[in-house]
């Protein structure tokens, strides 16, 4: 652990049990960044380390209140830890973080992992509201969450990125770790889904925030893009036909 | 075998003798892919195990029924175990997964490694049935074949990909490989091809299973084929000439 | 620090206290680099040493004089050291520079670490003083800055390149480290930006100095640039439009 | 040898001498490739040996008779050893390769290790028949073929490609290398010289062999390449002009 | 030095004081490599060894008289040593070269270090004479060569290529290193900056040469290049403009 990433804990954080780990990094439609990010300011969130590499981290520093700091910061509440990236992870570096994180799991005794993520569909402009889905790393797991019903399974698919190797990693240590999936545009940030998937969180996790500031922002970035698609249907002509057939 | 790929089994399946082992990759024509996923859910296969890898799977998990899994997952039934790819093989853990392949083998006492394939051809729309061939990886395992008349001997040529490897590691460590190949198309998925190498399988290890499904689903994507290229032919007029000579 | 980087000093220069190590390497806008070339001719700085590597410094040599020296070398005044860098830093060796900066300011008992270096804005051409901003690598620092108030607070963002490293590894090592930041060009050297970082640094430092020609350099570049635009403007006919929305 | 090269040999060959080893690597109009295979159907050579390499040969198997081989293989007759590749080596291959080539060549005590290739000519369509030429690895071995007159001295040049580095290594090793070098196409395969490569081949060590059958196969070759150049050249109208110089 | 050059000597030269080691690499205008080669025809020079590497040379053998060999060579007459490169030398073997030339120098107690290269400049059809320059790798040589008065002083600027770490690599170990620099095409080869390189490199070793045909060489290529210039200007039109500005 030491070599690929080093920690700096300013303190110990004392944790009320059952403890969680939150791990938000940069993934589809921002939905995992932007919800981090909104925890840290809404539930004020105490920073106590900062995770370093050489090895697995771009040469990229976050400023904050003119001091800087690594893009790779631990913060907690009084019943969770927080691991949120400032930046996106390197390709190279996805495995080693699952590594670190599993790792940091047990040296702190972490009941459930948790992450929050996007899944991409075309016609997310045209949804009323995205619907969440759990994926969990071991069947006694799922069970849980089938009875818990706060959302829908996800049937059968891939998930790939950051938090694919972390639902091995913990898989193989029997640490149970579950993402939100809610679905959300491919190449936008999605404050909307980052809401839901929040509004799920703070059932599980036990705390209480207001999201409505993230619809609102949802709201005028749909309006932005709504203005922007239909001045292009104005000018780029509608065209159909058969595409090649690929297969599932 | 523990630095590059980690085997989790939930148990060791008693199997019954002749032993075989079945492996389905990703390749030309999905054939192999198809078939597997076809002996899964048709012969009601045991999931008993899965196959992790930092180093030569992607970082990607397969979810099935709510719950992330390894994409390269070891099935059983009563005379055979299934090794199954749900993902493509990086070209760098080609060669580490035939030693995978051929070190298991070895360790349950397989009599037999059997892989489906296809073998592109150009004209494969106007073929009314592929023709399937066999390659082998000894003499006196080509000789066997060859009284079985179940399929063509493979005369003479190259088989590059996941399969390659597997055939000269086994060979060198004196196991039995098969390859059923049969003629497919390349960049589309080719149910038919899947069933026609299934049927012979079934003769080979011993079970019975109705592709009639894949033969239904073949029908298909035939016909949105020829309704596609029919639709091109009237838009791109034919030419033909002399092309540049290439040797063999 | 061996293996990596090779240091040569002549002697070893006796310095008042506090000292202080002046970092300038390109960088955008060429802040610093244009900085430390007129530190080094302005103070009469004396070079005392270079820096080697076969792993992290392009085959490279810059020739003064007619003499051949290694493109990153040392010179010094009464109270500070002036790592100057010639040529780019590879992308590779930016960790490992860092780690040198680090070991070499422990060495030589360093009190603060000091860069100087542009941030790019789009109206930079329309700004009649660029502001220039503070980057420290702990809180402490921090507050010692704003109480001096010579410059504004940099107050959220990233900071990517040479200095990101060296802010963070010098964190770890608790010395003090600042960025002078200025508004610069991106793509442009900015000898105004460098000479505002330049008059900063002085009375941080304590040396004086007339940055005089600096500004007539820039003068000059900023009248051939706007004459470029008006042309350029007269051929290119203006258009404005809606652009994709970006988050943050 | 062992970790980059694993040789497999069914037996060891009693061979007569003077012992040759004959290397034919795909190369520069295939000249070395054609030969090799020439030589192994129509003398009717003895298959003894597989060469395996998992870092230094592609995922590739030969399948000849419906049975996968390693595509580096070992044939004898009564006087030579034939390495022979049905693939190209990639470029990381050549030195290890070399190595193979002397090291094994020192094994069986070969006197000689032979290659032919093709030095690529901008008018070989229009020669009557291509020139041969010897390269050596000696000013002793040079002598002695200047002596024995079977084909010109390769005055002055450079070599790359495959046995560029057998030369070099077996220079080292003080074993005699020839390589007869025969005008060739580049792009083409070129069986006419891969005959008049055999012819002398077949002086030197002494057999017996008819080569009309490569004569008539280029002829057909010739024949192809003359229609599609008459046809291009009522096409494309003919220009020259002067071209940027170049040295030597 | 064995693990990444391999030297073979046939003989050890017995050479007289002061002994120079002249490096021939090609590089801009092939100033080096033409005078290399000039030297070791019209001087009559001794080949006596060849030196070898699987890492830093390509695979790429020289011929000569019929002849394989390595194309990195070594020369000498009686008070010099000439190594000589026939290839280019692959960037990642620029480091290790330049150690592999400084650690051959102290094996022979060579005094000096002398190389010839060329500096592009645009307007080198224009000149008469293109002017010739030194670069030293130690202040102390430097006054010496200034008070020579053979060539100008390089005054500042940056080399790189082969030669830029030779400089630094004869520095460190305190050999004395000198580069004739002379004014050059850049893409085109420059025999008469190579007749003028040779001119001073023979006032300074202590040998006569007659350079006039390499004088002749460069009239020839005067002359092609001027009329395809005088051609090219014809056909396409001057035209002038503004550059977008560019620092120093």
């Amino acid at each position: 652990m030491q070599e690929s990433f080093d920690i700096r804990e300013r303190y110990i954080p004392q944790l009320q049990k059952p403890t969680y780990l939150i791990v938000s990094l940069p993934d589809a439609g921002l939905v995992g960044s932007i919800a981090g990010e909104f925890l840290i300011s809404h539930l004020n969130l105490k920073e106590f380390g900062e995770v370093f590499s050489h090895k697995y981290l771009p040469p990229i520093s976050h400023i904050i209140n003119g001091v800087a700091k690594s893009p790779l910061r631990l913060y907690h509440s009084d019943n969770f830890i927080l691991l949120h990236s400032w930046v996106a992870i390197p390709a190279n570096g996805l495995y080693p973080l699952s590594q670190l994180v599993t790792e940091y799991a047990e040296k702190y005794g972490i009941g459930t992992i948790i992450s929050m993520t996007g899944v991409p569909i075309s016609n997310r402009l045209d949804l009323d509201k995205p619907t969440p889905y759990w994926i969990a790393n071991s069947e006694e797991f799922a069970k849980e969450l089938e009875s818990l019903n706060l959302m829908k399974k996800f049937e059968e698919g891939y998930i790939s990125g950051p938090y694919a190797p972390i639902l091995l990693e913990s898989s193989k240590k029997s640490i149970r770790n579950i993402i939100i999936v809610v679905e959300s545009f491919l190449d936008l940030p999605d404050p909307e889904a980052s809401a839901i998937a929040i509004d799920i969180l703070s059932k599980m996790v036990g705390f209480k925030v207001d999201t409505s500031s993230l619809l609102k922002e949802a709201e005028e970035i749909r309006g932005k893009i709504k203005g922007l698609m239909q001045q292009t249907r104005q000018e780029i002509p509608n065209y159909s036909g058969l595409r090649p057939y690929t297969y599932a």
